[in-house]
């Protein structure tokens, strides 16, 4: 296919670009708000036509799918637009800025016969899956609780609008809670009901928050925590679920690259759990372009990147109130 | 000195007399509300006297101490009585139901001119002791995060009262939070300011949480998250510290037993931390007698347990009510 990225993010540079390409897809155009940044972005990465100008570019009938990484305040109409112009979508997470813009972005999509998916990486992650996998192959019985460990360090060419700009969507919740609640509902196949918080700005957050911990209660009764941050250099990264026959040890696995080691301890003992070393971006585009031709879903659809919004929303909410907030996902 | 057990426990009987006996303490009694359990515990462990007439054997001048390991009901009534008498006093945690009945112990102590500790064990761990100096001395920066990890399985034996009695004092929170939040106050050398929390009966409570998660926010800014169970056969257990400068890890450190990895984490590298392997009630017992002989504190005071307590009844209103909860410590 013949594909416009929305957006002349560092996200399309370093992973998606590559993704793309390695499945022989096109890469028309890039459109950036910046002209001179969509300029430079086309020439660096050798797409022929870089513009400002959205609406050319979705004019452009040889172009069947849009890739938007713009800020997050832009995905809601740019998506709108693309889904009106006929293109297949893949949109970043957060979706949009709120639940019900997010849900409108899908109900487009339902209504044009378009596929519209939210690029939520960690899904796509081999390690993820065989995590996945040994949950629902009954390894751990039944799961009793999942802690999620996503405490960073922003790399400082990350630090513009997501450590100071609520207005685009920055703080640590949209940015990476966003992607734990994808997590918990990919693992655990059920979204949260209710959750508690409390959030920080501990040094880089400038009217937003860098760090957050959260409690989730799931339909099942297990219970989940989190802890995201941005200004954490040597927390690493990982995720733990715990079951009444045994618990999983995943290590360095809240990453874009294909690394980390899961453990799986039971009363047999402790064993390490191979899993497909593939890249992540790519299994994305892949399972994307198997939707678009008709089979199967995307890794995550739309109504995944609403349900994970709705997650990260209410913990924000929770955390600005004290109160715990119900998640409420629109139908 | 010569001590009364009060209390024919678990505890006393697999750590405190072989502690206490190991300080050259003198074991002269131990009391029981169930006359038989009584006399069979004195019986098995050699102490003189058995009774389950409190008053009787506080009214014994030689005897010096008490160690109170009843249920934890009973606490509140059985310090005082034993400050009334004039006895030094060792009490288990919780100290009481109550925040203002802990804090009465207390107030009653100090004026009565007596020590009165309570049996924090982990404070008492060269682990958790050797976690405290790195944070000390600097070598992880400013603390941004605390992560405690105490989701185990209640042996069979100790699924009593525990698992099914509120009135007791039964429940995950009472028994194990109060740990954990004596662990955090330990560590970091404050006190949470607010809690919220999340908590489920997933199997053993019955009419009592056996699980509960919840995040702290402390004076310094610094964020606490805490898991705690009585169903988690696999999942260890553990503490994180992170900060701007570095990260400990301490793996296996949440138990009676002086065991556990530390590595610390920093810019330099990776490396591992070596504690002393004492005996933790043997060191807490050290250090009570240090403080009946006027030098210096106990392990855990009893202003300790009070503010320790504080936080993890505060978790549990945290988790009835949805609510974000103030933690109240009585000056």
């Amino acid at each position: 296919m013949r594909w416009a990225l929305v957006g002349a993010s560092t996200i399309a540079a370093q992973h998606m670009i590559g993704a793309l390409r390695g499945a022989g897809q096109d890469l028309a155009a890039v459109v950036s708000t910046t002209p001179t940044r969509a300029t430079d972005f086309a020439r660096a990465h050798g797409i022929p036509v870089a513009s400002a100008q959205l609406d050319r570019v979705l004019a452009d009938p040889a172009i069947e799918a849009v890739y938007i990484s713009s800020t997050n305040e832009k995905h809601h109409g740019q998506a709108l637009a693309a889904i009106a112009a006929g293109k297949q979508v893949l949109c970043e997470k957060p979706l949009a800025l709120t639940v019900s813009e997010a849900a409108e972005m899908v109900r487009a999509a339902r209504q044009a016969g378009r596929v519209f998916a939210t690029n939520h990486h960690l899904r796509c992650a081999g390690s993820h899956r065989a995590v996945r996998d040994l949950i629902r192959a009954g390894r751990i019985g039944r799961v009793l609780s999942l802690r999620l460990f996503h405490a960073v360090h922003l790399p400082p060419h990350l630090q513009g609008w997501r450590i100071d700009n609520p207005d685009a969507g920055g703080g640590v919740i949209p940015d990476i809670t966003v992607h734990d609640a994808d997590v918990a509902r990919f693992l655990l196949g059920e979204t949260p009901v209710s959750v508690v918080a409390q959030m920080a700005a501990s040094g880089m957050g400038q009217g937003v928050e860098d760090s957050a911990m959260s409690v989730w209660t799931m339909p099942s009764g297990a219970m989940v925590l989190s802890h995201e941050s941005f200004t954490h250099p040597f927390a690493g990264s990982g995720l733990e679920v715990h079951g009444d026959k045994g618990s999983i040890f995943a290590r360095g696995v809240m990453t874009q690259q294909p690394v980390g080691e899961i453990e799986l301890v039971t009363a047999q003992g402790r064993e390490s759990v191979p899993y497909s070393p593939h890249n992540l971006y790519a299994q994305g585009i892949s399972d994307f372009l198997s939707a678009v031709a008709g089979q199967g879903s995307p890794a995550a659809t739309g109504e995944d990147g609403v349900a994970s919004l709705a997650v990260a929303l209410a913990v924000r909410e929770a955390a600005r109130t004290g109160q715990r907030q119900p998640v409420k996902v629109p139908a």
